[in-house]
């Protein structure tokens, strides 16, 4: 797997690689200059779709020439999410992008079977990629956002998609540690049966491309020390690359330490998809937004 | 509250405050070290239970006067909890401490009637005590270890007991953040209908002496600016001191994220019972142990 996000970019760069974001609600000074920062580092290119005036006056502040941008003039939220849609479906453009639009309007026209992006049978999952400082290595963390309580069915899709997203981050047998309170079975604790589930199924076979362990805690996911003291035999404890939570509680909750309390470099990433998607928050930094464009450039390879 | 443990060492020799710790399994190098490391800096005494040869030993290695403290023969994990136990139910010491007993036999010690530690309909919970090195100050995050999937009733608990908690700190009116995945309410959602509950149920006085708020993502909990990002009007947003997590799997990856990602100070505490207990893990490094016996004296006032 790539280490940093700074050697995705590297990648990106010395791979050539420019893919074209259709931003729907470019009319917004984040998710403008977002785009214009990652146009300028020379990974994308952008049409913009939203309120024309607003966007062009908004291009002049960030210094940018207006007439270098595609501009697509429309004005309710439901057009400017399919307008994004369309261009991707048409293929004018890689990436549909939320700007400043409603996200509930944003996500209905993703998952609008009109345009094709979610594959039958499939499921749209997140996950949030970070760097672990300590260890100098990109993490995935799934999923934080979308599934509110997903089953053991959804729990197979969900690590299917963040394998393919490792994968697509050069990671070719991602290890997977399935969280827990505790690292062993414990039948009052349903995310160790489903963690043991989860793992006896890729080990029949059943889920691929990815070595599966769990129940483990946290601390024996990532550290190698905390995983001895425990005396847990594992491929995966202290090695983990993929960290599946149980519930979007746990997940978001954790996401947003990384965030607010280990100050680490994030990104988040919409998963099974056949086109990648950028979602971003307006609490996001912009840092954190272009290495969201960053991992969805990586989607498209 | 007090800022920092160092804050909570500076009070406790201060007000020279001394307690006596009744080391359950003191044949052990960690919990030994940890307790005669607490004895050095002057905040405790130690009856130390357990196999009275090994003890002597591990003294020795640790260069102390094995003349100087109170040593208790007992062999077996049950005789030593109820030995500890029964030191602390009779006055000669203050604090039950686990050493190296198995965690279970420690804990139905612990919650025997016979010693009378939990009030009758008294619930015994967890909570992670943390420095929120950011903002220089002590937070509170609970239940991250002992109630595996509360009930409304059961949070109403471990919300007085973490409350209890902090006033032991020196926060006379703790700003609680109840945690969910959104700071909206959302049917779908348990841990947002809870949340809701224990918000009204403070304002209308059945929870007393903190203000709640929630449901409250985590950002919107710890960071004023994501507060305000999202136009949220809260006494707590921004300000929280205690963290209420839905459940066990939350609270445990939450709790392990600050010490293996931001790497903060932490310590356990038991709340719930009429003596502080102190039960540390394997895995806590000598400064954590440290922290929860430091924690444990200020439960003691």
């Amino acid at each position: 797997m790539l280490s940093t996000f700074q050697e995705i970019e590297e990648f990106v760069l010395n791979e050539k690689i420019r893919k074209t974001i259709a931003l729907a609600g470019a009319h917004d000074a984040d998710a403008l200059s977002s785009v214009v920062n990652a146009r300028r580092k020379g990974v994308v290119d952008a049409i913009l779709v939203g309120h024309k005036d607003k966007i062009r006056d908004l291009l002049g502040e960030l210094e940018e020439d207006a007439e270098e941008y595609v501009i697509m003039d429309v004005t309710s939220d439901a057009g400017i999410a399919a307008a994004a849609c369309w261009l991707v479906a048409d293929g004018k453009a890689d990436i549909p992008m939320k700007g400043i639009i409603q996200t509930g309007t944003f996500m209905r026209a993703i998952l609008d079977k009109t345009y094709g992006f979610v594959p039958d049978k499939g499921l749209v999952s997140q996950a949030t990629v970070f760097e672990y400082t300590q260890e100098n290595r990109l993490m995935l963390l799934t999923d934080c956002a979308v599934n509110i309580k997903p089953e053991y069915s959804d729990k197979v899709k969900i690590v299917e998609n963040a394998v393919r997203l490792a994968h697509k981050l050069r990671n070719p047998m991602p290890k997977v540690a399935v969280l827990a309170p505790v690292e062993i079975i414990n039948p009052a604790m349903p995310s160790t049966i489903e963690a043991a589930m989860l793992s006896k199924a890729a080990q029949r076979g059943q889920i691929k491309s990815c070595i599966v362990d769990g129940p483990l805690a946290l601390d024996n996911a990532v550290s190698a020390e905390a995983a001895k003291h425990k005396g847990i035999e594992s491929p995966v404890a202290g090695k983990a690359d993929i960290l599946v939570v149980p519930d979007i509680c746990t997940g978001n909750v954790c996401t947003k330490s990384l965030i607010y309390f280990a100050g680490y470099h994030t990104a988040g990433a919409i998963n099974g998809t056949s086109v990648p998607v950028v979602m971003t928050s307006r609490t996001e930094g912009s840092q954190a937004k272009y290495y969201s464009i960053l991992t969805a450039i990586m989607q498209t390879l």
